[in-house]
């Protein structure tokens, strides 16, 4: 029988389990257990989990309540499921006697301090309390290379995209607000058959468009004024992330040139989106155009990031701490220019980094050839 | 000059802090943030923080980023902005000397385990490195007794979510799916002015009905079946959390003996609800009720739970773990029963605990006398 890509990814974490110290991996963090399991249920808030995947060289072990054990005997098949009456925090010593886990890995970056402290006293209780040791990312690592299942979906999410801008940019005139845009985008994405948004859209008019994060408003937007679009959908966990920005009339000479300016940054910076080169050349090739252009101090962000269930992942693109990009990698390129008060464009590619270079998800074209 | 509730909020906090050992709290959780200063920016991701409060005797800081700095100045009046270039843990050190802090006091049940880490190593570097210790929910409690401010935005959440209801009962007919019906939901709350759900709204039918927490599906709705809509919307952060279940045509005997047997205890309940009541009191009047109807194991959740800047928080109205209900406390009182592969009831009210009793602000009728 052939295995599924969870077995797959289950045996590459048993791989990694097998080099460092903990011999039990504890998953709660929402991604990081869809990924290892399919089981796609989100958490409502962070006090309130639908499941925990424990994952040795023994057994594969989703536990849950009752609310989630029906959606996930479905969607995990490769793990048993537990249904907990009483919490985890209840169910958690027999679930270590069953593994013989002497040293339990957890996520730090997800779990709480508090939860820790909860799960520390409840070990101390056992005959051979097992200890406690951050997995430091381990799982986050792993799905820093998209399988062609997870390609699949991020293209399928892209297209989606891709279409729904297709139908609104047309669709804009001068009068309409930030918010009614933000709607049309939502309700589209709907209709597409998307689980829902990648994350709110931003739809950012005017001086809005100076704010990297700006929320719709009741602002009408205007013709000579620059209008982002940060958009993006989700399809079976699987993001998109793009932005456009538009201009319903041709703009004076400064937006015209920082358009430019930030497009040829995009177009600097995408050749080097390739297996081998370090994460911050890309990065440094848009900003040292973007300088040379004068509006160094006006592109505050990294070039991009990781893209895959969600929409922020490793690698960051940026000046920091660089990693070798490699193939399979999903990223995108996202130079920006924002005159405070103003304006500002952003331009924003989804890739995925492929043997020769990137290959562009996000197919809209660009509009402006000032 | 009048005091601003913040200024209240950040007075009883510092009354609080004056009890415990933390000299200074610090604040990330975002509800928390917004309780306090009016900040009302969500983080995207949990490793994605939009701003950290630090409160005490001396001074009230919100330290952010750039991106968040020009809301920060507008929401938060209180609070003196810091805009930390290299992110919180390059600023933390100053914040800490120019606090003279000695112990600093953090939410517990939102501090991840890592960040936990990375504080305490950039404390350490300091001269008289101050202490970390956990808040133990403090702020939650203070959130518990909701002031006039809150329960007027709670009123008008529940107003639209009402008006929401009264127009979208009478649209359902056989053959929409869930799906629909929750999308129109969300589209009037927009329209409506809402900030935005206040979760994603539950449309369950026939057997779907039977789990609490159910996802629209794309099954249709039909005639005789029961059709739970558990839903909420947010005004200024606060949110609305009722639930009706509609049926088409009067059901069977079976589920008109249900229905009646979840009001009879929702009616039984109500009364209960009012000061000086342990919270476990509801709960068990709508519990006995439910098993001397023989329905006993399918009531299988807590018959409520607070509501405010949080769809879900404390108090909980619950078996376990009673406290005393006050004056100015909202909650929910919701009784269901769930009979697995055919269908649930669930009827919920969100009400404010007043002098004399509970004063419903989910005001749709209920539909069936039968």
């Amino acid at each position: 029988m052939r295995k599924s890509a969870f077995q797959h990814r289950i045996h590459a974490l048993r791989t990694k389990l097998s080099d460092i110290r903990p011999d039990t991996a504890w998953i709660i963090q929402p991604e990081n257990r869809q990924y290892l399991s399919g089981f796609s249920a989100e958490d409502s808030q962070l006090n309130e989990s639908s499941g925990s995947l424990f994952i040795n060289d023994k057994a594969c072990l989703l536990v849950t309540d009752s609310r989630y054990s029906a959606e996930a005997q479905k969607e995990a098949p490769d793990f048993e499921i537990i249904t907990a009456k009483r919490g985890l925090l209840d169910a958690l010593p027999t679930v270590m006697e069953f593994l013989e886990t002497q040293c339990l890995g957890f996520e730090e970056d997800h779990l709480t301090w508090g939860l820790h402290q909860q799960v520390r006293r409840t070990l101390r209780k056992l005959d051979q309390p097992p200890r406690l040791t951050p997995l430091k990312g381990v799982v986050e690592e792993l799905r820093v290379i998209k399988d062609t299942a997870e390609i699949k979906a991020m293209e399928a999410s892209s297209d989606l995209m891709s279409r729904i801008l297709a139908e609104v940019i047309p669709s804009l005139a001068p009068g309409r607000t930030e918010k009614e845009i933000a709607w049309q985008i939502e309700g589209l994405a709907m209709e597409g058959g998307a689980d829902g948004l990648a994350f709110p859209s931003i739809v950012a008019s005017g001086p809005n468009s100076a704010l990297p994060h700006a929320v719709p408003t009741d602002r009408k937007i205007r013709a000579r004024e620059p209008i982002i679009l940060d958009v993006g959908v989700r399809i079976k966990g699987y993001r998109c992330d793009m932005t456009r920005t538009v201009f319903l009339e041709r703009p004076g000479p400064k937006f015209r040139k920082i358009y430019r300016t930030v497009r040829e940054a995009q177009l600097a910076a995408l050749p080097e989106v390739r297996p081998g080169v370090k994460s911050n050349i890309p990065d440094k090739k848009a900003r040292d155009l973007i300088s040379d252009a004068g509006f160094g101090e006006y592109f505050g962000h990294a070039l991009g990031h990781g893209v895959g269930l969600a929409t922020h992942e490793v690698p960051r693109l940026g000046p920091e701490k660089p990693v070798k990009l490699e193939k399979g990698m999903v990223v995108t390129v996202e130079p920006g220019i924002y005159i405070p008060g103003k304006g500002g464009v952003r331009l924003e590619e989804m890739v995925v980094i492929e043997k020769n270079g990137p290959r562009i998800l996000t197919r809209n074209p660009h509009f402006y050839e000032f």
